[in-house]
């Protein structure tokens, strides 16, 4: 395995055991990703997996902090494989400079006030993926209703360059 | 009329039988549109109508669906107006290269999960104005209370270049 | 007193009577700013004051309006000291061109419909430290939960280049 292999994303990823899905289909007229100069924005990912959303409810009444901690992951994997398809594929997201910020609405219910402990499994895991080019900013809420009533919705900005 | 004024989002709106309103004046000590590069960076828009705000209250309960769809559609059209203002005109939208995003918050009852099908609203409507140049990633998000008890709040990102 | 120094912000927020505090620790796995080429993006802030939350609770219900004004002012200055930090010093807030957007989350109880006049008090604030390059346009937003149970929460992207 090669240098690039040990180090970039497409390595950690294997190194977690992790095969990004195929980005989620989006839920109306909209595109998963958009490129504007050297960023890319992601739109709102769901937990999705296999075409339906995996975690629906609200945090502190419906779900523990740790599986919407999993919904936060699940939804930052899909939107680090829609930026992989944009991009080209998994070994393409080592052109993904910086993660600049990360957004997580976190369905809340009335009283919860943890939405930090919920989206910091997303930025655990970009981290672990994206090493130091993952250290991102980051707005934590807590949403009253989310699509499909889904647990948490996450979207990134990223900067892109040559590795 | 010119190839131009065919295919320009200028031309669309007139296809579409609209005419662009003045832009809504700011609520506060903001302003409806900064520039920032070759990005351009829309305030949180409401379904403003006539210096009012056309639909109040929550989806699911105070408003149906399609009524919430209408609200998104006005929302987006004062984000174009006031960016057509920013830019110069009407038809200085074509300098438009691409909406990048656009981030749509909708009042919601308690229970109410189709945050999607609002915003798409607003989503094809863009389409139908901007073409190519139209498709965004997108957030549609379900929020417990907006300013004036709007409906919808919608802000947009675009990148300008020439023509 | 040199003219750079009455006309910059640091020179304002003398005239102000304030000094930015020390930056907010995060409460998580992130960063309190983030640069993209020449835009930069800061964490979601509450508003902190000597590692507490000061203001908790729902506008229009636990709090007064003028109360979460002063809140949103609070973020708006940890956002600054943020900023300052990263820029290398207050002086260097002078290489701030534009405060390009403000997004501000309200903790509101329920039927409050004036976030409007809450985020105000950050762009106010903002226009007082930064003159003209403090224009910015706004997301005014009414939160069901935020985390620490804190008013507000609140998020900068500013363009940088040389004064």
């Amino acid at each position: 395995m090669s240098k690039f292999h040990d180090t970039g994303p497409a390595a950690a990823l294997i190194r977690l055991g992790e095969r990004l899905p195929a980005p989620p289909a989006p839920l109306g007229a909209y595109v998963p990703v958009r490129a504007a100069g050297d960023l890319m924005f992601t739109s709102g990912m769901l937990p999705m997996r296999d075409g339906a959303v995996a975690y629906t409810g609200r945090v502190g009444a419906d779900l523990t902090v740790d599986q919407a901690r999993e919904a936060a992951v699940l939804c930052a994997r899909n939107a680090v494989a829609a930026l992989a398809a944009a991009l080209g594929g998994v070994e393409a997201l080592a052109n993904i400079r910086e993660i600049v910020q990360v957004t997580g609405h976190v369905l809340s219910a009335e009283g919860f006030s943890d939405q930090s402990a919920v989206v910091d499994g997303a930025s655990a895991w970009l981290m672990e993926v994206f090493g130091e080019a993952g250290r991102h900013t980051r707005l934590a809420l807590g949403a009253f209703a989310l699509p499909r009533n889904a647990a948490v919705e996450l979207a990134l900005v990223v900067r892109i360059g040559p590795p």
